[in-house]
């Protein structure tokens, strides 16, 4: 029996005779469009705009960074743009159309970071590779919500868990992968694209297959902007110093996790790694929990309190109970770079053991996605 | 140990200072602002704009639809546009401006319909709550890969657990929930509502906890746009006339839920419902599968077929095996209501017993979210 055909007729057809449905709303414009050397071309219809600009973080596959693109009109009032050849990566680009920035109507591509939406495109062919859907084995990410005494609310958080977990027995190691500062329990599967990331090392065998747990950070929440029962806001930040610490909240992410996960139990198979405020909250989850973590990673972290004697005497505990990899990674443009530095003076002051990945660029997603990249294949080994 | 603000005052702080880091590029527009009497104020700065208009399916407080509105423009270059109260509901729109459709810059939420996105917002105070993200316990939503003989591939689904799988033992029933022609696994979830609905009745008691399982229905996919190996292209259709139908590879999609999730392995803890082409899918799986379920939905459904013998014998089959309830349901100026009526009196014809909820408007998913928070509470009552 086939049966599509005839039901996929039977909606169209009529669907075509009526006016009153939104079937087929899709822009006829293409955009972006990959050309066969990388190069990208933008298009936006806007017969009666005045200019219109592409403003994207691409660079040239040479490595430099290409400034934004105007666009030209065409006798058809489609404004266009075509880049050079672009380097393999995922890129994030609006349009400014007489000053206004949007979305590319095209493209259905869409990220939000912190507060603000963006399009998105990968050029593969190296790096961009490992940020795709490849046709390698999938693992499942869930959305589920945990207790958290600490804070005294209900809360939100993502996990994935590799190809095979469902159908198998196996007991798993366990990645705590932490966001930054406006970010949340979302940022890491869009912006950080972890589950292509994974799902891609372990396919290579690059990465040994593990759970990853990307909880939200601000204590102040109960899940991202939109999955809580506070509505539909603007995504915006709420100071509160008498507030408990996410960091002290911990425990209730690792108790939820190994109740509910077939995990391994033992600091060999747990890391705790994050990005800006989520590396500061590696380096304290690290040291504020002895024993229970052999990988920490800081990805552009903002660390700050060695100064204080409780904070200085756990890492000197911490670096006693010994543990296999404290990864420091950090682009030398970053405007922590120095802050970073410092805090490896104060680590060698200690011989407290790391080691340090300085990379180009930014305080920038690329950069974490690359760190995530190198960081996980290296955990977790005998 | 309150390292939160810290922390944060520490990337704030130097983040101020620097140029490089886009952590705070959130517009300073309000924009859609819901005023205390339900009327909705959309914003937009755009001084060089010669128009701006709002496109959205609102509707009065009183149920008379609305006319897009044209935004006029303030002296500090922001167009706005206040709409009259509106009824409570859940709303998509999109800017035209200088005859160009865009999102809204202001606003963070997003749905995608088929291969066009527009924002969304929430009006409360009556049926539009049911769609809120509510002060009650959450179900995990969860996104995995299964496996479908028939059809060839592994396939992405989407599940939804009732708060308290994961703690429990207890085996729950399940809605096999299924989109529409242009849809996927995602279209329940965000244009549908999905968790949020299933979430709010179960919360209020008013609907027994159930697994919803939300399937891709487009048998040449393996997942949604975005989601496979494909990339990141154009929504579209692919038409394959020799392709098996997803209806054929059902049986995959009820192995793998019934292998995986603690569910009541009975026809009366079964029921298939969907919309549109997924109505069409519930037409057939429901007596392609015979004594599997209980509960047929057929919302807005392309049902054809009944011309066919085996088609006709296989209803006459499902009429004599018994189900507790059939359920069509149509809006009155939906382009497939006719040909509801009309199935409708071929099930007269041979005694089949459903049950018929005509409702007003056409073949949207305002329909759609109405017909699944009356169907949900119907199912699996003893």
């Amino acid at each position: 029996m086939k049966r599509l055909p005839l039901l996929l007729a039977a909606v169209l057809c009529v669907a075509g005779a009526s006016a009153q449905q939104a079937l087929w709303s899709a822009s006829k414009i293409v955009s972006p469009q990959i050309n066969g050397d990388n190069s990208v071309t933008f298009r936006l219809m806007a017969p009666e705009a005045k200019s219109a600009v592409v403003v994207c973080d691409y660079t040239a596959a040479d490595g430099t960074a290409l400034a934004p693109g105007k666009m030209v009109r065409g006798g058809d009032g489609v404004w266009e743009f075509t880049t050079p050849p672009l380097m393999s990566e995922l890129y994030s680009y609006n349009f400014v159309v007489d000053g206004v920035k949007v979305c590319d109507p095209a493209n259905v591509y869409i990220n939000r970071d912190v507060a603000s939406v963006a399009n998105i495109f990968i050029i593969g062919g190296d790096r961009g590779d490992l940020y795709r859907v490849n046709d390698v084995p999938h693992g499942s990410v869930k959305r589920c919500w945990y207790d958290s005494p600490t804070l005294g609310k209900s809360r939100r958080m993502t996990v994935y868990t590799p190809a095979g977990y469902e159908q198998g027995r196996e007991k798993y190691p366990v990645l705590y992968l932490l966001h930054g500062a406006g970010g949340d329990e979302e940022a890491w599967m869009t912006l950080g694209r972890t589950s292509q990331i994974l799902d891609n090392l372990i396919a290579q065998g690059k990465c040994r297959p593990m759970i990853v747990v990307m909880t939200n950070g601000n204590p102040w929440q109960q899940a991202a902007p939109g999955e809580a029962a506070d509505g539909m806001k603007q995504p915006g930040m709420k100071f509160d110093p008498s507030q408990t610490s996410f960091e002290e909240s911990f425990g209730d992410v690792i108790a939820y996790v190994e109740d509910n996960y077939r995990v391994i139990r033992k600091k060999e198979a747990r890391a705790v790694a994050g990005l800006s405020m989520g590396g500061g909250h590696s380096f304290n989850i690290s040291r504020m929990y002895p024993d229970t973590f052999d990988y920490v990673g800081l990805f552009s972290a903002a660390v700050r309190g060695v100064e204080d004697p409780e904070v200085a005497e756990s890492l000197v505990r911490q670096r006693d109970n010994g543990l296999k990899l404290y990864w420091i990674a950090c682009g030398n443009t970053d405007f922590l770079y120095q802050a970073n530095k410092d805090y490896m003076k104060y680590l060698d002051s200690i011989s407290f053991p790391y080691t340090f990945r300085e990379s180009d660029g930014g305080h920038i997603w690329r950069n974490w996605r690359i760190y995530l990249s190198e960081f996980a294949p290296m955990l977790f080994r005998k």
